[in-house]
């Protein structure tokens, strides 16, 4: 039986939380909360799925699934931990079929899965935590790209930046991995938050940070393709140069440019770094090697070149390692030990050093991550711009 | 057998194919083209589950859910359509599971479901189409919100704001609806290429937009509520006027004045508006209506305030009908016929109308959707910090 009361509590539960879209989607029941990080870092999460005969997590401090138990109203639950402080991203396995998270607005922008992030917060806050200090601006820019599209990046300004309308500051270029966007090194990576942070300390220099979408075929193939949208499949060797010279030509042609024209900018080498994660990693070395006029610092996170690459292609950089070593203020290549690119991002360690180029490395625990990214980018960011860089 | 060819093929898509992510996720396979917005308008579907029972496409221009069919690889499709151009959004039902579209970047920010969009462009660009026009830009900012915590705006500046440094502009504040985010009128209502394209046609003034997070509530409990997150479920009449007068305190003594410190807004009621959507929209009343002296430009978009709470709370709207037509320039009351709040926002009109409190109105097609509030969006913003406002 209705009563007027529940009546009234449901018509305002109607007007309160209209919902902007009527898709299908489970039916309103209890609201959910989820993730609960709890006081002690254990972690409550929580999925609505009466009709489910499974439902598991599926989290990056996990070693495996953890299966997850139903309630009376249908709501499957887990508590793991205590995690370590930082940020994971996770997803649920619903009868075999991997869903984010839908309690949760914060996600991890990739073309190809979808997950969520669950902030385990420090004891004392972590250097990617918002602290009350100054905070930079995140601006997303739309440019003028290849063969006629419009690519967009986006652009962390930091604190001051819209006062100090004399200041020109340098450019860090950061470009995310494989199949993330140019949104993955905000969302994820918390780049914002760590030059807050480590400005704020005295850290590190007042910076532009530019981070571009390393995959410019699919971007131009949204755009100009049509009802014949390129097929990624096609991933043969030939392809994959391509792939990597159009990124490379774009970003030397249109995106340095734009940014140079719309934001104050310092436009010179010795104030223009460019990193990246992974395939990012692999874009930022060979745009580097092929454009030493324009790069005085490079950072590569989790990635490398081969030795063959390196000795066919790019000769120049190591023919002559007292010159590279001057023109290069920085170069850093970081790992973790339990990364699958492990051993040859050690292997191309041991060949800069066989062949006497200076590099700055780290290897950390940890895997092919992006709590490994926020390391680096910690790591390195106070490197940049600096006129002492350490040695190794 | 494996050759060594496809060894190297297989090493090739380890390296540059390296998800920055080891979830479970479906295994790696054929890579999956979705959505496909053919030249007739019709759109092709895929989702990669070869163990899948059963897949349906559940999007907001179908009346209900589409089934898929399996092909031999285990990709699930379906074509569907053609599509009037705009940008829906949508989800598969994959074995009763609502899932996002694991091959689109394209989603929808929300609280509580997850959705990806899918953009059917107009044979003439359509007013929120990326076309060649300068382009405004989006902001992501923090300022200094409740109870000690960090609130989130998404902010859009007009094109030239970064060149024109003397010039001040007015500023609409504009509120997504329930469950919506700060970045839902970016992502989903595409708010700042609208603007860039009436601005380019010299139909809209240059304004900065200021998009809030409207539940002050939640992000309160997620920073300060620890393992104890405010409960979202209790809903009773008492705490959500608590949560709409958060809103609005929220909104006048913290988004306002930061704003103002941190752009270059005109900073007087002639010049401020205040605009939103479903619950966003009653928001918006509530604020308006409470600050006559703040905003003289007031958007409801598929919302309204019903005659009760008008009369108990803003007897001072209606009492004066011709002070309150001086003091707003405009009054706008917008809503689709197949709402299921059409018959309460009509009302309202008819409230309005029989007060003699002036507003302009439209009735559109459709329903409470963000295809609507794109509508709204590019019918009001016209009108908002013109000298010459029309009547009804």
């Amino acid at each position: 039986m209705i009563t007027k009361t529940r009546t009234r509590l449901l018509l305002l539960w109607a007007i309160l939380f209209v919902p902007g879209l009527a898709l299908a989607q489970p039916p309103r029941g209890p609201l959910v909360v989820s993730p609960q990080v709890n006081a002690d870092k254990t972690i409550t999460f929580r999925y609505l799925a009466p009709q489910a005969k499974s439902v598991e997590l599926s989290a990056q401090f996990e070693k495996g699934p953890v299966p997850m138990t139903k309630d009376a109203q249908g709501i499957w639950s887990a508590t793991v931990g205590p995690v370590k402080p930082d940020i994971y991203p996770y997803n649920f396995r619903v009868d075999g079929v991997s869903v984010m998270d839908p309690a949760n607005v914060a996600f991890f922008p990739n073309e190809r899965f979808k997950a969520s992030l669950v902030d385990v917060p420090g004891d004392t806050p972590l250097i990617h935590a918002m602290r009350d200090v100054p905070h930079g601006s995140i601006n997303y820019e739309y440019y003028p790209s290849m063969e006629g599209t419009t690519g967009s990046l986006v652009v962390y300004t930091p604190p001051g930046y819209d006062q100090a309308l004399s200041k020109k500051y340098p450019v860090y270029y950061l470009i995310s991995g494989t199949t993330d966007t140019e949104e993955t090194f905000f969302k994820v990576g918390k780049t914002n938050l760590i030059l807050d942070n480590l400005i704020a300390e005295g850290k590190a220099k007042p910076m532009i940070i530019v981070m571009p979408y390393g995959n410019i075929a699919a971007r131009i193939a949204e755009q100009k393709g049509g009802s014949k949208p390129a097929d990624p499949t096609v991933r043969d060797g030939a392809d994959a140069v391509k792939r990597a010279n159009d990124f490379t030509t774009d970003l030397v042609s249109n995106v340095i440019p734009y940014v140079e024209k719309s934001y104050r900018a310092i436009p010179n080498r010795d104030n223009r770094a460019i990193g990246g994660f992974s395939r990012g990693g692999g874009q930022t070395l060979r745009t580097a090697f092929n454009n030493m006029d324009k790069f005085a610092w490079v950072c590569a996170y989790s990635s490398y070149l081969s030795p063959q690459e390196m000795d066919g292609n790019f000769s120049q950089i190591v023919a002559k390692p007292d010159q590279t070593n001057k023109q290069l203020k920085l170069l850093w290549v970081s790992v973790g030990s339990d990364d699958f690119l492990y051993k040859g991002t050690v292997e191309f360690m041991d060949y800069l050093k066989a062949k006497n180029v200076n590099f700055k490395s780290l290897i950390t625990d940890g895997g092919h991550t992006w709590m490994n990214v926020k390391t680096y980018v910690a790591a390195t960011t106070p490197l940049l711009f600096q006129s002492q860089t350490p040695r190794p």
